[in-house]
């Protein structure tokens, strides 16, 4: 891209670190999709969406397609809330704000509190987009590595106990997904957990929890850290796009009213009254509980053919973490570059997302590569391993 | 609002501007609103909308739901290009992005344009919202004057004549609403026009033209100035939400493709695919052409209503702009801080807009105020203007 000479130095930049859209080349026609974290197509309710639409708008006329949009936004912060509590978070109204997916909550937090005098920790890997957004904000990322029971808590103790002796500015906040992480698939442990917390408090920084897929343990959920959290310093971000259909672009930070209310100024799009409204109503017809059972056996059940076609068809050199949840499987190829790899697989109709992506470092991620278990259908993910298990032989 | 230790400088600074959400209070119950910058809300195209979510999710299924969403995106991006192409503009697909609105559009552009260093010119008065946007990017903002044939552009050229024989910077952008004004309804002359786009090629400018309210003359439109547009300089900005349905938050920016490379690079909210395919479907059903029409002779029904309100009822040191479209009227009540006299017509049942709020000095706005004839209905039109008119006698 041609640095445009009216474009300021920070702009130009952020679009030298990474030019827009292209970390995953196009896939082609027909392509199993191992990279996508899109949920599995039979499970996002078309029908009843257009149902709820029909009914909203026969009930409202064209209030849900104004600016001021219906009372349904209400409904839908109160389904939120309700759905929160029942995992142990209890969230007034001014301490949630409804965002378009989760993506654009993580990116009002970060324009909120970082900038280039401040820095931010995140887990190695992460969620790439993350990385993407916080790179756009500071030149201040540090990385702490994550293994099999999450982010290593005490490697990141170290760090801020160097950072504070040494008079180093502590950082504004760490961003974590520690229940079902993308990409890894790890879970942090309770007492993990209770110690990023314990540090929180110590350094005073906050936790951006990232919780998009924290419902979907094929037995059950962790508790997130924002119901463990007594000081205030989570802040919490969750999504209806792995549960119920990204495409409505539903997502919400929960926090403090004071920093809600930072957020909120700068989320220029507005509130999406139609969009809200119709999750509203959807989410008022729908027993969540049993959607949520039906998405965690269902995912269980793709997780294990997805286990067992790698079992088969991969060689022994070859590793991966076993997930108790979410959508990946994080797999570990050594002496290969997953990068190269992905274009052989591409033309022979199997896509996964090479592991440097996900890294602060690329190099680090040169052998790994993540794999979704939530899109394809069982059928397509065994072809999919035989081609890779074909193309790493 | 607290100040927040973990905010960074910038932050604290952009919330003690303006406390987010503060500048109107919350309308009573059934008050008449002639702030609202909402449209008719029997044009509002609910039933249609309606059917085309139904027709969408019949044909399509999940795939509007997802994250890619469906092939009906590209459809609302060619819509967009033709009706554009109606109004002289030629843009190719890389050079135009859909945005959640307006206003998130002059967020984005903002963003890519402005810093510390940078500085921005708009009209006085001006939209609140891009004023309110602009102030989180830079202090570098200077304001030029509009009357009755829009923008002063010989104020603007003695201003950039100065700066440039003193050395200082030159602006980044002009920000201005050429085409039936927000919020004082005039338009730019021709003569005007060709003189900014002079300026622009002159002092090497962007100019961020927003057109919201462009296909709404009461008669005709005058050609955009992005159609005049030579040199690339121009930055358009467009709407659905004052022709169609502001809920369902359907914008866009027409630019080089580079800029709005870099602009899609900032919109981490994504696509919305359910959204924008229903309206590709609604679009591709209805005869815009006669939408259009439709619109423009309510809107004019419904000006002279307030017109002749206006008239008959209000004092005569009252004064006012004669717009030929759009939603506004522009009126100088002498003498009279309109800020209380707001106070007092919510008590009575009736709101409008103080005029400080479009301004980069608020004072300049003390005797001005905005009123809306696009969403009241006529009766409520007059019975408005005539409590507005008890009010200043």
């Amino acid at each position: 891209m041609k640095a445009n000479p009216f474009f300021p130095e920070k702009i130009k930049a952020a679009l030298k670190n990474d030019p827009p859209g292209m970390w995953m080349p196009n896939l082609p026609e027909n392509c199993i999709r191992l990279s996508s974290g899109y949920p599995e197509p039979t499970l996002v309710p078309a029908e009843q969406l257009k149902e709820a639409v029909v009914s909203l708008l026969e009930e409202e006329n064209d209030l849900p397609l104004h600016y001021l949009g219906s009372p349904k936004i209400v409904k839908l912060e109160e389904n939120i809330q309700n759905r929160l509590a029942s995992r142990g978070i209890h969230v007034k109204r001014e301490e949630l704000l409804i965002t378009s997916g989760a993506c654009q909550a993580i990116d009002l937090i970060a324009r909120v509190l970082l900038d280039d005098e401040t820095f931010v920790v995140v887990e190695s890997p992460t969620y790439m987009e993350a990385l993407e957004i916080f790179k756009n904000y500071t030149h201040n990322i540090i990385s702490i590595p994550v293994d099999e029971r999450g982010l290593q808590t005490k490697r990141l103790e170290k760090l801020l106990e160097e950072r504070k002796s040494k008079g180093l500015a502590l950082p504004s906040f760490l961003y974590t997904i520690p229940t079902f992480q993308n990409p890894t698939g790890t879970t942090m442990s309770a007492e993990r957990r209770q110690h990023v917390m314990e540090l929180a408090v110590k350094y005073n920084f906050f936790i951006l929890e990232d919780d998009a897929y924290g419902e979907l343990g094929f037995d059950n959920s962790p508790l997130p850290l924002k119901a463990i959290d007594k000081e205030g310093l989570v802040i919490y971000v969750g999504s209806l796009s792995k549960t119920v259909a990204p495409g409505m672009r539903i997502g919400w930070i929960s926090g403090a009213s004071e920093f809600i209310s930072a957020c909120a100024w700068f989320k220029k799009d507005l509130n999406h009254p139609f969009t809200q409204a119709t999750m509203a109503v959807f989410l008022d017809r729908t027993n969540y509980e049993e959607r949520i059972i039906l998405l965690r056996t269902t995912y269980h059940d793709k997780y294990i053919v997805l286990i067992s076609a790698l079992e088969q068809f991969l060689p022994k050199s070859v590793s991966w973490f076993l997930p108790k949840g979410g959508y990946f499987v994080w797999v570990k190829v050594p002496g290969v570059d997953t990068s190269l790899l992905l274009n052989r697989a591409l033309s022979m109709g199997v896509s996964f997302v090479p592991g440097k992506h996900f890294f602060l470092n690329p190099k680090e991620g040169t052998e790994y590569l993540r794999l979704s278990f939530s899109y394809a259908n069982k059928n397509d993910i065994v072809k999919g391993i035989k081609i890779l298990g074909k193309l790493l032989k």
